[in-house]
């Protein structure tokens, strides 16, 4: 039986015999007695299994180390001890996996940098039993939202020959052998040869694809992994790393920012709902305030407001800036907390400068900005961006041209405006982000299973 | 308001005035009326709009060609017209978006070969609006099953500098230039330079991570984009394609088929349930019987039979084959067919030749065979693949060196069997395989949104 069965409803099983399988967390042994805290992966608690002197492999069971995997039949009992509600008076004791007495996990405090070194282990920890876990059910919330509202989940491809987004940025993939690359007369690398017969990258979004989804079904959204090469080794950055893009047709910038402002406030009560141990000891250990946190999130109506008043109120604050607040200019991070803090919660930044925005951006009445939004959250920043899409197909041509951006790879996404376009808008939100935003973890790497950054690129 | 919403609940709008916007699937035009078949990718169906030259813009409406975008208000009313339930009254018809008229997707018979060179609108036809509306409900019917029965979903990392998968099968993924590839002393491919300092690949399987998360959770599943360097132009590889990776704790080999015979007909129950339209389109236009083949599934118990008298059937069969059943060997199409054939329905072939299998699986008492177990349907052959998993720290270790598999790379795989070992199991299935069986598609081309094949990467 799964422990999270018997411990849910465990007034059923009060007084009757049970058998579960897991592994022992800890193991206090006295002479008459043994106390062992079996964990079985079910459920972020273990159970304490009392053992005593009267078992036949008392001696044996006694040897058995942490982390190895046990067999434990027993009876279930209301128990004196703080803490817990119930225990197994164990019955029968049966070893099915030792563990080594090398074995990394032991049950004392370890560093996160430590546990980071031990990547498939560091899930038997409490803390990364909890993570996991949470990050389990919100990707499943983010399915059930999109789901429950009609969203159709398009798996965008990852493999492009189209390098739009400038090839710096993307990973190169190859079949060819990388000891003896094949060469033109111009002595070029020959793609011809490859699988694809061009050059081939891995795309850092779904979102033109997405688009062309939208424009056929109306909502839709993508989840999958995305991939970045940049070289900055930060608490925020992971080379690969799951992203959600929604695409919304007959939405506008308003329209859109009630959809993520829905989205963001479903999946916080969803994982309160459904993870209230794992999200007590997040709040317990590793960010205090954590609940009160996102309960304050659930009650409040995100502030929407204008980038240039953003900068007027930053530059009117009397605070030293390190990065000057500039109208053409971006938001820096200790601009964002500043807005966070003075408005107490999530705030929508609308209507950014045109040109440090991307060019499928619907260009506003004033020529000048876009009609983008960012979502900044407090503690973790930026957690979505989004935007109005460019739907005029003269409109976006002439900000292609402008940007200087190749347009032959999406010559495709543009007809999109010349058969049936319509107004539309979409949004980006990587899962990490949102992981750590609703547990508090304040690294990445802390937040994928395996995480893959410059130089680390283990297990 | 979306047509779905009218179209389920269309007695509560029957003679009232609604609004809605889509895009022109038909259009035909009489002198004193005009006929417009809406579609606006809520739901399968369209809706008849009758405009009548009462509007001020009738001149204008008998222009807008098929596949622009229209808002049209009117009244609805139950409709005298044959297969339609009801039609709108328009008493206004607004154009959002025009569409040039060399538009491809036209309302006549297109062929799939054609429709797959357009492929950012092939989502608009009946066929794949179908096609990948099924593709995300059987995505999250696979979701669901698992998340109810307290699956944890692990995203495994793709990106891996482990080779044991043989790095010909496998994308080499750099961030270095491939025009001016760096090199050592000997002339050799210098990947020092590279992001992860590494030789880098793109992972086939999230098996291995699966199977340390199933050793922290019990109950694990993998759902993501897969990658294979194959260079086979069949109807059933792609280089890209998605896999769900489940991975049981305390399962055995009996365990694994009772799960994969339950998951499969939930699935399957789900999208009938969820695409009653899209099922029917199927049905009547794709695979004639696919409704009452499905049906017989959810009805049929799934026969279990070893791999060894399966040969014995096949050989005792009387019938000529092209590849000689062997008991040493692979099971080949014909062979799959005739099994399938015989016994009306799914068929789980166990206990395989353990020369033919992974070097993981656990290895039978006989000493040759392997605890594997194949799943194949009727027409769409092997379905699922899966195994127990060899939990034996020793035995692991002499199959790998029999097997000559580099184990430096996989060395923290092989310690889960030394911390706290236990009999697991897992399977992998393809999504685009489940599509084309539940839709009766008989090429993975057109049961992925934008397909990526040898010498095919557009888009």
């Amino acid at each position: 039986m799964e422990l999270k069965t018997i411990l849910g409803q465990y007034q059923d099983y009060i007084g009757k015999e049970v058998t579960i399988s897991g592994w022992i967390r800890n193991h206090r042994k006295q002479k008459e007695f043994g106390f062992i805290d079996l964990h079985d992966g079910s459920c972020f608690k273990t159970i304490q299994c009392v053992y005593a002197n009267e078992l036949e492999n008392f001696a044996d069971i006694q040897t058995y180390r942490v982390g190895s995997t046990l067999e434990i039949t027993g009876t279930l009992l209301e128990s004196p001890a703080k803490g817990q509600t119930v225990e197994l008076q164990a019955t029968k004791v049966t070893l099915l996996g030792d563990c080594l007495e090398n074995y990394p996990i032991q049950p004392k405090r370890h560093t996160r940098e430590f546990l980071r070194e031990q990547a498939y282990l560091r899930p038997r920890t409490n803390l990364f039993q909890a993570v996991f876990r949470v990050r389990s059910v919100i990707s499943m919330a983010i399915h059930n939202y999109f789901q429950e509202r009609n969203y159709v989940y398009v798996t965008t491809p990852l493999l492009t020959t189209a390098d739009c987004e400038g090839s710096d940025q993307m990973f190169k993939v190859t079949t060819l052998n990388m000891h003896d690359i094949p060469k033109t007369e111009e002595g070029k690398c020959d793609f011809k040869e490859d699988l694809f017969r061009k050059e081939t990258f891995i795309t850092g979004t779904g979102q033109l694809h997405g688009e062309a989804f939208a424009m056929a079904f109306r909502n839709i959204y993508t989840f999958g992994p995305t991939f970045r090469t940049e070289k900055s080794n930060t608490k925020i950055h992971a080379n690969e790393f799951w992203m959600i893009e929604p695409e919304i047709a007959f939405c506008d910038l308003e329209g859109l920012m009630d959809i993520e402002e829905e989205f963001l406030k479903y999946v916080i009560q969803y994982v309160i709902d459904k993870c209230p141990e794992e999200m007590a000891f997040f709040d317990s250990f590793v960010e205090k305030g954590l609940l009160a946190k996102l309960r304050n999130v659930l009650d409040s109506k995100f502030v929407r407001i204008d980038h240039k008043d953003c900068i007027d109120l930053l530059l009117n604050s009397g605070k030293d800036w390190e990065f000057t607040p500039d109208y053409e200019g971006d938001i820096a991070k200790e601009h964002e907390k500043f807005l966070t803090d003075h408005f107490g919660g999530p705030v929508f930044i609308t209507n950014w400068p045109k040109d440090i925005k991307a060019c499928y951006m619907k260009l506003n009445e004033d020529g000048k900005t876009v009609a983008a939004v960012d979502l900044v959250v407090p503690a973790a920043g930026e957690l979505m961006g989004g935007s109005q899409r460019e739907e005029d197909y003269e409109k976006l041509m002439k900000r292609i041209e402008e940007m200087e951006v190749d347009k032959t790879p999406i010559e495709w996404y543009c007809n999109l405006r010349a058969y049936g376009t319509c107004v539309h808008a979409g949004f980006g939100m990587g899962l990490e982000r949102l992981v750590m935003y609703l547990t508090g973890i304040d690294n990445i790497r802390d937040a994928i299973p395996f995480a893959r950054t410059p130089g680390s690129c283990d297990y």
